[in-house]
């Protein structure tokens, strides 16, 4: 009988213990904080398509959503005649959707990516890039926003997921990149595996 | 009196436990982690100004604090022929202030935020920030890094803060930004609410 | 005997919890995470050397790893008539070593920091960094992406580390800058002395 009234005793208190750690990672009134610790499982997870149309300089303004802000510097044909853009710095107001299509007229992407890549490689094509991912539909708002090395000699690279508002307060992550499509210099699309392991729900 | 006995262990194992817990949570010698994971409760908080006087390209050299490094690019003009800057990369350095008067000649600011924005919208005003507050006062010594989309076309927009120094050693938070005077293009003035949800103390 | 029976209870209590708690902090499949809640203890301590070597615009392509993608504003002379730079965006793909010398002809280096600084202080010299130093050998796979105020003006200065990928998947931390080494304006090397916060191993 002792055994079990400390059993018993002993299963209050893993309930209290339960209590205690839930609170130490929970929230009283706002959304509660979850971090994924394992990163094959990660808190959120997104699949979304980014389009790059970059502005030829001559013709295509009213299709264009990206365009170079600096011109390449002499180090760009170091290596490579043809050059690498080392310098170019290029400004993106970028359409992200959901499926690999562009949306048609009228129709508004799931997201808009906003911010530059800067290619930055001598020998090679290569860019780093800082942007938001801006959403604004009922499905989601709130911003992801993204920085790092899109090293482009790799199938996959990964940038990192450093900060999110609204819908996507203080979130970390990786964002996985895949060319998926390109036409020329003018075109190409990205295919971004976002997986997220802070989240606040 | 096996019961008791069972009990008294039970408290013992109570206070382990909770030593272990706070050891998990805790730093033998430097600072002590703090993870607030509830959105309404930072573990700091701030409200500042952001005064940002740019560069007319003219006669005000002597006042002001931020200029544009690269010029609005041909997309600037796509769908507002008065032009939105699309990629005009602005640096700054520029006076943070507790209240909302800019310092009077002499006098320090409580900091100084220091980076860049860049236009990045065709159809309206809209940048991306990259910047740090710098402090270096008898308050506070060190910085905040922030970084993210000013959609200015919102009464209120969320940055994140992704990293600090110093007295914000590897913090994390939310900027919150609001449009709090301008005068023309010369002069805008931004509130910036600062929460903090990660911090070492 | 119930004593023993109860004490018995508890050495399983606590082995149940230990699991739980290495649960809440660990991984099932892949990577656990660490979080160094101690300043003083780092998960993780590297020391290296970031060696920039700036086109001078005349002769010197075959040996330059960074160029200006952007010319000094006209802020830059306010204070200070030989200028300090202000508004100008360097792109580098700089070399970054274990020890201070730069790789002979053909050996690799560590690692490359990719990315961009911007002169962004009118009265004398200061930085903003945003790079990834990207490590691809068989000691290391993968990036850590920085960003913050290189404050010149001070012997020693903080980045923050705000992510990472491959190795250093989701890593977190300080990286502080020092000046180890300059030539004119065309070198210089800095001391990297990275830790890390944050480690998923």
């Amino acid at each position: 009988m002792q055994g079990l009234a400390a059993s018993s005793k002993l299963t209050t208190m893993a309930i209290v213990l339960t209590v205690l750690l839930i609170g130490l990672a929970g929230a009283a009134h706002g959304r509660r904080r979850i971090v994924s610790d394992d990163e094959d499982e990660p808190c959120k997870k997104m699949t979304l398509y980014y389009h790059d149309i970059l502005y030829n300089g001559v013709n295509n303004t009213a299709n264009a959503t990206s365009a170079a802000a600096t011109k390449p510097t002499a180090l760009s044909t170091t290596h490579w005649k043809n050059g690498t853009y080392f310098g170019m710095l290029v400004t993106f107001d970028d359409p992200v959707t959901a499926g690999k299509a562009l949306p048609a007229a009228g129709e508004e992407p799931v997201a808009r990516a906003q911010g530059f890549y800067l290619y930055d490689k001598q020998e090679s094509y290569n860019s780093w890039f800082g942007f938001s991912l801006v959403f604004n539909s009922t499905a989601h708002k709130g911003t992801i926003n993204l920085l790092g090395a899109d090293l482009m000699d790799e199938k996959t690279r990964d940038l990192s997921v450093v900060g999110g508002t609204g819908d996507f307060f203080m979130t970390r992550g990786i964002c996985t990149l895949q060319l998926d499509a390109y036409e020329g210099t003018v075109y190409f699309r990205l295919k971004m595996d976002i997986k997220l392991y802070e989240c606040y729900v």
